[in-house]
């Protein structure tokens, strides 16, 4: 079923370079097919055809957009048993969690094909003319358009909801982008299988071709070359710090700099608030360890740092969670790659004179298996070591003590960017609350309350984004409809004949929009 | 009544680095008074100060933040014929021109206030929970908050409307963002007495200090300063293409990295279709001439290139425009820097051997004063050499004589980005028209039909804005209503009790605010 094959435009290509997919769970490598490593010249003509596409793509009925978007979340279900395999075999992950990925993929598709026929996203504004003004008055006319091809970088942490199909992918399209997807070498026979569901979906819904290529490659060049192409006009990219501060760069240093959204980095503070911590301290020691565990501790939003004022309802919170921890068995990471940065991460906060470890889980039975670890840190001492706060991708967390109230908020207001903050807050702990929640405004995308940062609801309301590391952008989110806002720019028509005005800028075209007309919301 | 020192949060300061205002007319300086050139110290303090507003300024009562914009507007035309004699004096513009662009800043500011007042910028989203759903789907409410301080650097052109109460201030402040000025030196005097209304107002309508201070000085060291520093969370920059290119390199290099808003560079191509030409074309060079000679040339949006297909009619244009560029008298200009650099570029532009010089205007006699200039070139030529599409900051202007329209369209499709393209278009010329449109609205920021570029309407469907080099970041706009857009991101609340979620996100507060409720818009 697989051939290895880059997908250029609706074509199907080969190469000579070619890579293996890898096992994680056996550590070696998956022989059944090879895979083609792009080169330069496939990017180019990945872009060119995205080029190529823009016009028809951008100017399709939006009715047609949407059903293109929901096509491809068909051809996606349709592939049945063989995409669950083999996601799971490329990953490591669990068939549940798979299945459940498929599901949100599927259902991220048909929001975005909801919010293109929704059409609020065109934000239509109408300045009506006044000749008699002094000076006289233009007839303007505002609407969002598509910024032109989108790069897409897939994650190795989400095979489907964040990777060839995922949100990046689907909010560009719906925006009216053609997109150009950088594979993960992670799980190339997932990228694969997918690529061909959207070109499937592309040529049975009459998308021109290049409204969707997939470039894979295990060298750097590929994604930077797809940066830098002149007719990439914006970048979606999840993955480490590095990986998007080296992007970023790239898209900084193009003769025409253009916007990109890097999702990069978190540890995703859980402050636990005194009441909390008395009343029910050994709960939240278990529940905060089944959302550090899930899914090996490969999330952006996973709680690797718990902040809370030391005491006895502390060290009860610390010996549940240590209990809890301590009976997680090892789970197969990823990759080799992110294994060996989990052993390094864990090393390095082992080794700091500040930290102490509280426990660990199970040691592992295979090859690349991570093993869960537990630290601490005083309050005072979180910030003398940069180390302590670095990210450690998998099940590590760091639980700081704190000296008082105080000291805890100092502490988170000196924290970087985050995608999320966490509250244990019960109603006596609303003043503490009150005194947080400025706090972490400034620093976090998303603040939860009583819950847990991993499972990023898709909805309209949702923020999966934060300031600087947490994301290259403060200014979007990655997850949900307000997604589809990134890839959007405005223009104005003043004065613009009837006849050469977009249709939806037309007087009386703006049913069930959200218009602005003169001032006044429609 | 001017005293020469910096404005940091409410205080007047002092320093002994002094310069002087200079009289662009006279060409010598102006002795009143000398000036305060600010320190990095005192660009640290008022960065300092704004951390501080930010916290109760941002979360004041949207009404008082309105009456603040709406305090600094008529605290501005309380300063009567002062402000208009020292404006005039440092700038050399007319009385009638700065009268009215003391109408439009004080517009702009009551614009705005009414923005915040209209509260739809908070683009409220509220997601109910649903604890039956598997998993169980949280409660996730939506808010804009704004970014932090800002950082706005006053352009020369625009004194009042583009500098230290301009559009940027007006649109950080209304967006709950406090202000840090670094006000231009060509208008230091305006500068100081703007500041003192805007402070009058901080002060009488209980504003925390730090909401606004203006650093002034000759040295680039200010600005970078101010750029570099940590507090700062995004900058408004209106000038020349080299500054805005030094700050948007500075902003990217921060340890965290922020938004920058650079309107940079632009020369507005105007395309005369052929029945217009051949209907009008008299009376387009004439009226082009108006619009070119606006303002001694020195607004963002002059028309500096002009396209039409090469024959009779066109001769007739440029005979036209010929006649009404002749006549038109030197006009003193900004500063001197910017009047040599306007010598040099109209001598770079007659170098080329591919220019022919059309005419020019008529001699100066007096410094700073800019003669009017008309090239033109062949539209094979003009991409031969990036001097042609230089922006020349004046009365300058370059006629393009394209073969046909097929060379006519292909040139403009590779033109760089731009603020706006003017079509003069007739009803025969539509077809024309639709096969321009799509490559304009890559390439500009508004499209004009039948006018003249000059002339920025301040509404809500106004973008003034447009891809590189035009700005830095073709995601907004710097005029209109629309602007409040750039120093606000989201942030999401999930499963937050009542009494800790911001108000206008409890069950209830949406009233008129357009919130979208469980994906309904209310």
């Amino acid at each position: 079923m697989l051939k290895g094959e880059l997908f250029i435009a609706g074509e199907r290509r080969a190469s000579s370079d070619r890579f293996q997919g890898q096992d994680p769970a056996t550590g070696a490598a998956i022989e059944d097919v090879s895979f083609a490593g792009a080169s330069e010249a496939d990017v180019a003509d990945a872009c060119a055809a995205a080029e190529a596409a823009f016009a028809p793509y951008s100017t399709l009925p939006l009715e047609q957009r949407a059903q293109f978007l929901e096509a491809i979340a068909t051809e996606i279900e349709a592939l049945g048993d063989a995409l669950v395999e083999r996601a799971c075999r490329e990953t490591g992950l669990p068939p549940a969690r798979i299945t459940g990925e498929r599901g949100r993929t599927a259902g991220q598709l048909r929001l975005f094909a909801a919010e293109v026929r929704d059409g609020r996203w065109q934000r239509v504004r109408i300045d009506h003319a006044d000749p008699a003004r002094i000076p006289p008055k233009p007839d303007l006319r505002l609407r969002m358009i598509p910024l032109g091809p989108v790069a897409v970088f897939g994650a190795s942490n989400f095979p489907l909801a964040f990777s060839v199909a995922g949100g990046d992918t689907a909010s560009a399209l719906a925006a009216g982008c053609p997109v150009v997807v950088k594979g993960h070498r992670a799980h190339p026979g997932t990228a694969e299988l997918v690529a061909g569901a959207i070109t499937r979906a592309a040529a049975s819904t009459g998308m021109p071709a290049g409204v969707f290529s997939l470039v894979n490659g295990t060298s750097r060049r590929v994604g930077e070359a797809l940066v830098a192409d002149p007719r990439i006009q914006a970048v979606g990219f999840t993955g480490s710090r590095a990986g998007g501060e080296a992007l970023m760069r790239i898209a900084a240093a193009r003769p025409r700099p253009i916007p990109i959204y890097a999702e990069m980095s978190a540890v995703n503070p859980v402050i636990i608030l005194p009441h909390a911590l008395a009343a029910r301290g050994t709960a939240l020691g278990a529940a905060f360890v089944a959302s550090l565990a899930m899914g090996a501790g490969q999330f952006c939003t996973n709680p690797g740092l718990v902040l809370a004022v030391d005491g006895p309802d502390l060290d009860a919170f610390i010996d549940a969670a240590g209990t809890a921890l301590t009976g997680q068995p090892a789970q197969t990471m990823l990759t080799q790659g992110i294994w060996e940065a989990f052993e390094q991460g864990k090393a390095k906060l082992g080794a700091s004179a500040h930290v102490t470890a509280v426990t660990q889980g199970a040691e592992g039975t295979g090859p690349n298996q991570g093993r869960a670890a537990l630290f601490s840190v005083k309050g005072s001492d979180l910030l003398a070591d940069p180390v302590h706060l670095h990210e450690v991708f998998g099940v590590s967390s760091v639980v700081v003590r704190c000296a008082d109230m105080d000291e805890l908020i100092a502490t988170v207001g000196q924290l970087e960017g985050q995608l999320t903050a966490t509250l244990q807050v019960d109603a006596a702990d609303h003043p503490a609350g009150a005194r947080l929640l400025p706090v972490l405004e400034r620093t976090v995308g998303r603040i939860i309350a009583n819950g847990w940062p991993t499972g990023v609801e898709v909805g309209h309301a949702m923020v999966h984004g934060g300031p600087y590391p947490a994301t290259s952008d403060s200014r979007s989110t990655s997850v949900g409809s307000m997604a589809i806002d990134r890839f959007l720019r405005p223009v104005s028509y003043q004065d613009m004949p009837a006849e050469l005005l977009p249709p939806v800028l037309n007087d009386g075209a703006q049913d069930n929009i959200g218009a602005r007309i003169d001032g006044r919301w429609a």
